[in-house]
């Protein structure tokens, strides 16, 4: 199932693409794509349903971020060898955890909003994978049975104010617009290996990054059971894996994003994104 | 006013506290302390209520934390200068930021829970704000309008799994229970000056921390300010201040918790929290 939230920002309707390729209204379903409806018995529920009766949505309809409510927004950093190697930074020996705000959620054609202050910001196309069942110090092998699906996610970072204004990164990972989610959450089933993904990332037509999940230094199962340890996660959180190489940092000189630039991001089998940068004239 | 949520852990009622310092339910009035009923608005309609008229909670009845439905936990850290000197680290030149996993919010006198892997925790108290008007690059003569009121945080920290781990400090400030919150949510117009508020805390009836507020390196108004600028802050997010000298990391040697040990944390004004310190076996 492809499930999404299509309308106005901030009142987003569920919905679910059907055979076509449609999306169909889940009002009166469901009232949003969350922990509850990505429960193994709220999933159950959807792939019951007889699309072809759901009403459709409004044609253009703009897509939201295809999971709402979320609880946590869990990055993964220098998750790919060549990544790593890219940021001038040695390969980890166990993930590096970090958070990024929810409030930076935002949908996966909206743009992305710089402040004019912004000088560093790149892009990071990203597998992540939304929890469906909470999971407490998960085993490896039974850690996969607690994420209800799967969907990109750009992981937009300003560097300067991620690495260069003292502390941690959360400064750098968190402005409104950084965290672009969808077009559509691919539920478990259809995802046979969150392992074998390709992924790319264009600026202004320009191949920036490319790579496939192959190369995940910790995969999905490693890090649903590693972050378990630590904290319990629960339906609804959302954890962002990482990025392969091409990254803007890693360019010589450094390439960073300013207004006007257009990102085009693709994971097999889970659609595609698009924003376009813009000055933040948001007070 | 003195807001509290009470009851079964996930299933609290809002309260307030009356001028005898009972608890009153605030069940038909508001659905919850969040984002919503700490606006301008939500709180004034709070202040015209006649509280003799409310029914009691019943006696005994637990205490949550404080605020529901937060959107974002966000700390500050080595924000007074001697526990910067006591960690070892230089005294920051802008506020250091990072996130604690809301899952980690507990009430004012839950256990806290440590697994037996967890050797270096640590207690912390704080003050924290919570956010009752949307923030967004504010400046600071204004940023103090945003807060809706001011609560007590114990930061509770793993040392190794925030230091020694690899990464950011996200892994050792997030464990469930790590964040206790309360006992009650003090909105602005009863805490004239949040940057003058003595605090304390004891291990096993031990003196570790005794502090005040004044010695904050930055202020409630400056963090408003600052963080706005790099995401925006909504109603119903907390953010906690950073703690005075005295943590067990400071020690030499260093003295961490374990189980069978009661922490006692009091700020001026905003009440006192008790935890006992026991082990996770929760799976």
């Amino acid at each position: 199932m492809k499930l999404v939230r299509y309308g106005e920002d901030g009142r987003e309707i569920p919905g679910i693409i059907d055979t076509e390729g449609r999306i169909r209204s889940l009002l009166g379903v469901v009232d949003e794509i969350d922990g509850r409806a990505l429960s193994p018995a709220g999933l159950d529920r959807l792939r019951e349903l007889d699309l072809s009766l759901l009403p459709f949505a409004p044609t253009g309809a703009r897509l939201g971020p295809c999971v709402g409510r979320v609880g946590k927004l869990i990055g993964i950093g220098l998750n790919y060898s060549d990544h790593a190697e890219e940021s001038g930074l040695p390969v980890p020996t166990e993930p590096i955890v970090f958070m990024k705000a929810t409030s930076a959620i935002s949908g996966p054609y909206d743009p992305v909003r710089l402040p004019a202050r912004a000088t560093k910001a790149d892009w990071e196309v990203e597998l992540a994978f939304v929890i469906g069942t909470r999971a407490k110090n998960v085993a490896e092998a039974q850690a996969l049975d607690h994420v209800a699906g799967y969907l990109i996610v750009n992981d937009v970072s300003e560097r300067a104010w991620q690495t260069e204004r003292q502390g941690q990164w959360t400064k750098g990972k968190s402005h409104d617009s950084f965290a672009p989610m969808g077009p559509w959450l691919v539920t478990r089933e259809d995802v046979p290996d969150p392992g074998a993904l390709a992924m790319t990332l264009d600026v202004n037509g320009v191949r920036r990054q490319t790579g496939s999940t192959r190369t995940m230094i910790f995969g999905v199962a490693t890090l649903v059971s590693y972050l378990s340890s630590f904290m319990t996660l629960h339906p609804g959180d959302v954890v962002t894996t990482g990025t392969p190489p091409g990254v803007g940092l890693g360019m010589k000189p450094p390439v960073y994003l300013k207004p006007g630039d257009v990102m085009h991001l693709t994971i097999e089998g889970l659609g595609d994104q698009q924003q376009e940068v813009i000055v933040d004239d948001d007070a």
